[in-house]
């Protein structure tokens, strides 16, 4: 089990960190099986989605934030009720296959960290599933 | 695989099932790897998130009522349309990652069966994956 | 890694493949553990749910196109920015247990591709994890 810190630097920001997933799936030596990345935090989450164009992130934000409205008639008293159901919403984990010792990503795919609740020093593990 | 039994008691409701799948877990003697939590069902989903203050719960539950209506301009003539489209949301598997015996969740994390069309009796199985 | 394809015909369809994922797990001779389902592309994902009324699949995609809305004030140049969202909501992977050599879904379980910015030839990556 490797750890990852992560550091957010906004209230909702989405982290690439797929470079970081392919160096320690390589330390590993693993060649074929699955790679689990687990967030354990509750106003966080982590997902898959296009890193090609830096737009796409913002436009997921944005849209995010319409569907679930930060601020509503919410009890939770800290105040971070959305937050906790994006995570719900994108999960904490997130699942890669392995093969021949690399991430089997489609090609406009990334890895990201996603931050509901920032800024925040934050921890991802990877957790790797040899088949 | 190991089969535990959930009931709930309300339409919506989030049950909290960490107990019972640390048990399993640590029946099966597994000491690495992951295991998954599979929600055998459609109108219902399987989640983590915070267990310290049921606010937080309440607020998804409610927040998640308002993104998905339950009334509306559906054709299924079950009228449950609104629990299919939540159940995808959420997911019907969770995982969590196993380290030296213990489920490796983070300090405010629980894991949640979540009824979508209740009361009902449901199932929930726990698949353990050694590393 | 055994590899689908997909053929989407309309922009927004969800396409049963509950029988292809059989056949697939069946070739494999796997007994017991986990089967993975990973969609290589950013504006599609895959999903448990009801096969059994055709309605729920179309109230589902319904209610989605309303929670997030294809037009908006989106910045990326493709147009297609509620198809990523929807991607991430829905998940790029699923999950169903192997046990005996089958799959271990529900009555009413089916597994889904869906496709959110088609028509258009897809991918699907069966990854099978013994346990």
């Amino acid at each position: 089990m490797i750890r990852l810190n992560v550091t957010s630097r906004r209230v909702s920001e989405m982290i690439e960190i797929t470079s970081e997933v392919r160096n320690a799936v390589r330390q590993s030596g693993v060649r074929d099986g699955m790679v689990q990345l687990f967030v354990p935090h509750t106003t966080a989450a982590v997902t898959i989605n296009e890193n090609a164009d830096p737009d796409v992130v913002h436009d997921m934000l944005k849209a995010l934030g319409k569907v679930v409205p930060s601020e509503d008639d919410y009890l939770h008293v800290e105040g971070n009720s959305a937050a906790h159901l994006k995570s719900s919403f994108f999960g904490a984990s997130e699942l890669v296959p392995l093969e021949e010792g690399e991430l089997a990503l489609g090609t406009w795919q990334g890895i990201y960290f996603c931050e509901f609740d920032g800024p925040r020093n934050r921890r991802l593990l990877v957790n790797i599933l040899p088949a």
